[in-house]
């Protein structure tokens, strides 16, 4: 340990970053986070990152009074003070601290802030070689999984389920239809070379890197469908990958304990994955 | 300010109560909960709430190691510590304190334990003579509310639009039948007197009050159907209320803009709650 967290305006040794017991964030879940990956000390997709925060604070009516610079440079600061050269900051920021009560507190507390870096390797993730096996488990997540809350109890247990049963994801079904992953968005490549991950609704989280993925293949020709797909197609299909802001492009080489292909790392997957790679380069922050 | 409270072994002034960022209380939700109503400094239903901590724990394969002995005596030192009279004791286990990772920490942490009080009138709730009105929505939570987690952004969202709009109570609706209350269960009388609330299933918390009050209402002859109501069915009905461990029986006059009978709380209701509020007093520990 040793690593050097940012909490509520100040920065603190991990053994020394702590959070009241009447945090609403510990008590209610009533907060909301953002992963960023970072390349070279610098951040990845930042613009993306920054605008969804405030939509999901929008959505739980939490007012944060800093800007979206000061909030840029508590990122940058702590990359600085970690020497964090690749990995991710992580920001969460809670409605702040009040005695217990299902209703808001009134008047309005303020904001808990805290953030903190992991080192991880992004673009040599050794799990890159041989890809993921995927389970499914039907989606018991609460409805409006567009809101990046810290409400992820159901997501971490069925990816513990899926490890416990020698798996590496868990995919979430609805109506029979693929939702996504448990910290991810899923796709699928169809037989016939189509790209399709499902259309945005209040089921999945919009994706910084879904987006990038879509905008970077599109421009190259590949042909994308945004529309839900069963968990039957799936496993018929030539290739299935999930997108996260520090896994970028992950194959899927196996759904319910059915091999996609030859088992191995699907071609298109890893086209996509070198172009995501290329462009993301390019945007750095 | 000024409570003690409980926090890993400690015995803190509230404001030194602090649990680590890194707990996964704080950043999944990896945590349940139990409040237990204090009336006369000891406990009410404590059995219901042991039991039902006990079951929270094993669904979540959290393993808890204190003895249910060592859980109690943390409640009633609590309450002396704050000459608490009447009131709650709120106590909450996380499954921990690991690196932010979707998988649970392997080998398995200690778990965090937490405790406070609240000091509330429950036997003379002013809110009981004018009862509360309820306003509906989506029930959008996860899909196991009969595990008590620290997953209740949701409900504290419903909680507060209702509060928005001058009502006082969320109740959920799934499939157009109302699943429960934000924070209690929810019943109804029909015209014929018959008292109403939904079965046990993953939709809705078993209440330990909800539990007490059929058993004490049975044995004076009150007729009881647990099964799904409507919530057309709810508006047309002769009585509502909700129970919860530390407002008992509370009568609900309004859903959805329309006035249950005379927009009073109900006779029934009210000769449920002076029957519960005897037979507990007769069990306190």
């Amino acid at each position: 340990m040793g690593r050097i967290v940012f909490v509520d305006g100040k920065y603190l040794d991990e053994q020394d970053a702590k959070v009241s017991l009447f945090d609403r964030g510990f008590l209610f879940s009533d907060s909301v986070y953002e992963v960023t990956a970072v390349i070279n000390q610098k951040l990845v997709s930042w613009k993306g990152h920054i605008r969804r925060l405030r939509r999901s604070l929008k959505e739980l009516e939490i007012a944060l009074k800093i800007s979206d610079d000061y909030i840029l440079n508590l990122h940058r600061k702590l990359i600085d003070l970690n020497k964090l050269k690749e990995g991710l900051v992580y920001m969460q920021i809670s409605r702040g601290v009040a005695d217990r009560d299902f209703s808001f507190p009134d008047p309005a507390v303020e904001p808990t802030v805290v953030l903190f870096t992991q080192e991880r390797a992004l673009i040599n993730n050794k799990k890159i070689k041989s890809g993921t096996k995927v389970l499914s488990f039907p989606d018991l997540r609460w409805g409006r999984s567009d809101i990046k809350s810290t409400q992820l109890l159901y997501a971490s247990m069925c990816k513990q389920r899926a490890l416990d049963q020698g798996k590496d994801e868990a995919w979430f079904v609805r109506d029979e239809l693929v939702t996504e992953g448990s910290s991810n968005n899923a796709f699928i490549i169809s037989k016939d070379r189509k790209i399709k991950t499902r259309s945005l609704t209040r089921d999945v989280l919009a994706g910084i890197t879904r987006e990038s993925v879509i905008k970077y293949s599109k421009n190259r020709g590949y042909i994308f469908e945004e529309k839900p797909f069963s968990l039957e197609e799936a496993k018929d299909s030539l290739e299935a990958f999930t997108t996260s802001a520090t896994t970028f492009i992950m194959p899927v080489v196996e759904i319910d304990g059915f091999k996609l292909g030859s088992g191995l790392p699907g071609k298109i997957t890893m086209e996509l994955r070198k172009l995501y790679i290329e462009n993301i380069m390019k945007e750095l922050v």
